[in-house]
Formats: structure tokens, sequence, C-alpha cells
């Protein structure tokens, strides 16, 4: 299996519902440093796993969703801890719908998986990896 | 499959025993910077993987058996190369038995494997990867 | 000039005033892994520049006046732009202020200069470096 | 499953073909810092993956054929765009050649897979990663 | 001293004049992640080093200058060995210059001093530091 | 000021005496990252801080006194503490005597200053910077 992984991040506000948040259960933030792999088993025609620019393109459009906001205030966030982990499988999501929509362009269909994976710090980090 | 990973370290000194390890036969010693990485196919109630505040806890505990400790005089490990391989097996192993004993919480049985990674220098790692 | 460093981090919301900011003027966050480095022209008698324990307890301490908060409510950076290189400073005179209270210890008092860097992404990072 | 990774790196000239390239199109260059992940079910009577010392001299004796070069002008190349994921199946290829030749002593014949991963720059890496 | 650093790359095409060179006599590349670190003594009025999000600009503006090139065919450069520390200063010099224009804003005249650090791999960099 | 910096490690072992060290007063070890960065105010005429090829076979042979040792075995390091500070002025006076010998070549004479940063862990790193 073939990866290419392009970094970017965001850096959010929020707070968390739930006494296991303890402190975190008041409004904080974070900086999301997003490392998103994309993975398929043959490169395309020209050598490639997916264009690189068009891959950092499309996640800055993706990551601009929540990138300097409050994420509590995302009415499809509500309700949900929007904790790494859960994060992960946002970003995961819209990457794999821009591909089913094109947006990584025509080759970009032949990508079989993904692995979102979001450090929120130096000793903490969560990933989502799934096919698509 | 979702994954969160934590961050600490430990510090031992060993030797080696057979020939294919050379120099590092003699007493010598190592920084073993400690990933590991909890998996599981779903975010339990709380959108977590595990409370990682909990996570931190246990394994600093876990690697308190051996850190600051010469591990050629630890019992257990008589008899065996503890290699940065072999420690990473070490490690699993004890935190494999936290999870079943419920040490990482109720919904820490819901991890269905677990990834341990120990980085003895920039250019060297090792891990050991496996269901629990 | 010998400098020991030790790291840790805080994750807080702000927001900030000026037009400069652009969307950064909207609430948000930020993770800082935060480094600081203590120098000193000689070792102590035990050959160390400080305590590398108390450090970072003391450290640790430090933060949690910012940690897990919302910037724009505590009442003595009202009026400031919390930005990466004012927290800096704000955690310079902490660490000052401790070290002259003898919360370093006898020896620690034998402490020259600070240097605080908070690294706000991996892309950028922001540092205070003064005499003491 | 266990791994081992050793890290080295090569800095190469070369120059892509075809419009997705863009500026890339022209002759330029990379430094691929270059991790080797060796995989295998059971550590050998040492409690090794492999031997790490032979690993490293393997690994820098396959990169010597590509380091301080320009890949435009290696026969065996020709025709291909020499992208970060397509060096990384180059490099693959040989590890697991060198694998199977004894290389890696005997005991290395019991790897039963690698992932190859060059790193571009701090925001962009590829990997390969396939049984042997 | 207040300092802000942003980071982002090139990557080159070079080759070096010079017995001391070996086999980097020959056409071979880099990738250089570049550092740039904005020094003055007091922030500006709105808690601000420099305005980063400009700096980010000119930076990468200045890298375009390079970057995807192939630095034997530039011809301010002729005659010269473009060594990583070479490339840092040739970068500081640049930096220093859009400052002086006040292309990083009026305040960022307050700008003291630079330190601009290129990385050529995990194991190697230079930087140049100096007033402006 | 230019500086070049080049990367190694060591593997040691060692004690400390005294109570400030708490566990660690028992044998341990670490694995110590070693950066020496070379300093001098002018290129030589090949554009060079230092030999790079030349500077990291000299730093590598420094640290093979002390790599792979039990450091408390070293008549010369007796009645000390091998602290991360102390064994980085160590690293310093080798380098530096290298310096004076010639052994970094004629232009290696240029040098005017020199840091050595020995990394213990993700989390902690001392250094020692003066001219020579």
């Amino acid at each position: 299996m073939f990866g290419l992984t392009v970094r970017d991040h965001m850096m959010i506000a929020h707070s968390f519902n739930g006494e296991v948040f303890g402190p975190a259960q008041k409004l904080h933030g974070a900086t999301y440093v997003v490392d998103v792999t994309f993975e398929r088993h043959q490169l395309d025609e020209d050598d490639l796993i997916v264009d690189i620019g068009l891959a950092s393109e499309v996640l800055k459009d993706i990551l601009s969703e929540f990138n300097m906001k409050n994420l509590d205030e995302i009415p499809e966030l509500a309700g949900r801890n929007t904790t790494t982990e859960f994060m992960a499988r946002m970003v995961f999501d819209r990457v794999a719908r821009a591909i089913h929509e094109g947006r990584l362009g025509e080759t970009g269909r032949g990508i079989a998986s993904l692995k979102v994976t979001l450090s929120e710090s130096h000793i903490a980090w969560a990933s989502y990896h799934a096919g698509i």
C-alpha cells in the first residue's frame, strides 16, 4: 500500500460535557496539527498517489470550516464532545467527501483509504483510519 | 479504526548477551520515549477512545517498574535481551493487563488493540502492535 | 553559559483586538508547548543548573494559572492581546518570580537568565529571553 | 506484529514530466529522510527483529545508489516520475532484495514485511508498505 | 529580547566546487526547511513582534526566488558555493531588505535583528544571526 | 554570526550522588542526542563554516569515548555527577580541543565559539555555549 501525507493545522476553542473531562469542561482551546494520509494500491500514470498541491489546498479549505472558531458554536457539532478523536473523524468525513466529489481530480478517485491524525500537543494525538 | 496515543519516557541501564550486540554487550543505557496507541472501532458515549488523563497515569505507573533502573537486575527479565523491541512488548503486556483489570475505566474495556512504540534515539525506534 | 530546558504545555481559548488579527479577532484557541530554559554561568556543587524535578513542578504550577482557561476572562490580562509572544513574557515573569522566591531551591538563585518559548503550531513559535 | 525502524537520508536532484507537476517540471531537488521499518511476527533467539547495525549499513549502502545524484540521469529510472511515493517503492524493492539475499543475516530472513517512508519536508511524506 | 519564528521550505538543485565537497561536487539537491526569527526589544502596540500572516507571506515570496530551481543557474549566485550556511545568509539579506522597505508593515520596522536557520536534514542545519 | 549544527547520539549508563537526585541515585541510563553548533563570523573561502563530513566524523569519534559505556567507570569523571549539563561541557571541551589541534582542518581554526546541546528526552535538554 502506498501512502502520501500532507500536514496543516487549525486553532480552535471548545468545551466538553461530562465529569470525565474534569477541568476541560470549561472553555479552553487547542492547536490541532492535522496530518491526512491518502492511501492507494497502485500509483497513477504520473507516478503519484494524489496531486499534492491539490490535496494541500483541499485540506486547507476543509480546515477553514473549524479554524479560528469556537467549536461550541457550530450547529453540526452540537451535542457532541469535540474531542481530538471525534474531530479526526470530522476531518476524515470531509476529505472522503471531497474525493468522491472529484475535488482531488479524476485520478484522486483511486484513493482506497484515508488516515487523519490530529496532534493536540507534543504528548497526545488521535487518528481515524478507514476505507472510503 | 480510531487511535489515541499518549507519550511518556523512561531512562534505564542494561547490557546484552550475544556477539551480534558488539559493544552493546557492556553495561550502557537508554532513554526510551514511549508512545502507547489505544485503538477501538467506535468512540464511547463521551466521544472518547479512552480517558486520556487516566491513560497517562496508568502509563506512568507502568513505566515506573523500569524507569531509573538497571534492567539486568529485574528478575522477570533475566535471561532475555532487553532490546527496544522486547521492551515494547513488555510495556504492551502491562497496558493490556491494566485494561483487562478495568484500570482504564469501564469504557476502556472497549479497546480492541494497542500499539506500543519505544524510541531509543532520533534514528531508531521499535514497536509492538496487536489485539488485546 | 549553561542552559537546561524543560517542556510542558497548556491549552487555552482567547480572542484578539485589532484589525491586524483578521479572523483571529473571534474566539478561538491554541495549544502552547512551553519550553523554559534556565541559564547560569557555573554549575552548582551537584553539577546541576537546577533541580529538574523541581523545575518541572514549578512550571506545571505556573501553567495551571492559564491551562484549560479562556484567557479573555483573566482580569490581569484584560486590555492586552494574549499573543504567543505576550504569553511567553507572562510565563517568563512568573518563572523569574518563582526563582526569586526560592521556589527552585537555594542553588536555583544562581540562575542568571531565562528563555521561554511557546510553540503555537509546527510552523510558528515565539520566545522571550532576558536576565532575571 | 513487531516493527523496528532505522532512519537515514539522501539528497537528490530531479525534474518531473506532466502538467500536474507545475513548477516542479523544472530541475530542482529534495532531501529525503528515509525511515525503513522491518516487521516480523516473532523476535529471533536474541530478542531482535533484525541486527540494527547491519540494517543501518545496508540502508546506507542502498541510498548511496541515489544520494548526491541527479535522478534524471539514472538509466533504471528513465521514463518515470521520481516522486516521493515512487522513490519509497524503489527503496522498498532494494531492501527486500537485500533481505532475500541474506544481507541482513540468516535471522533477517524472518522479516515478513517492510514499510519505507520518505519525508520530503516538514509538511509532506510518502510511504510504501507491503509483505516481502 | 522577544523572538517570533515562522517556518516554510524550499526544494532546490545545486552542485559545489572544491575538493572539500567530495561527491557533493556533482549535481544533487536539498529540501531546506527555513525558520526565520524576528527579534525586537519591545512588543508593538498590538502586543506583537510582527504580523505573523504578513511575515509568512513575505517569507514565501522570498523563497519563491529559489524554490523549485537549480541554484547553479541563478546569475546572482554564480561563483559561490550555495552551501546551507551561505543560503541562510541569502534569505537573511532578503528578509532584512523587505523589513527596510516596509513590507512587514510600519511596526515591522521595530525589528532589531533576525536569525535565519535552514535545515537540510534531520542531522544538519545552519543559521545566520545578526542585527539589521 | 553563522552557525552549523551536526547531530549524533550516545547511549550511556550512570548514577548520581546527592539527595537532590532522588531515584536517579541508582544506576540507570540515558540516550543523549548530541547537537554541536560551530559558530564563526565569516564563511571560509569555500563558503563553509566547517567541513560537515569532517565535523561529523570528529563528533562520532569524541562520543565513542562515552557511547555504550557506564560513565561511573570512567576515571576522568570520578567524583562528578555526569548530569546532562555536565556532559554537554565534557563534549564541548573535546570538540574545542579537536579544533585547536587542527582536526577540523585549517579553516576550522576560524571557529569562534561552540554550542553543545544534549537532549535526554522529548521534554528535557541541556547545553553549554562559549567561545573557544
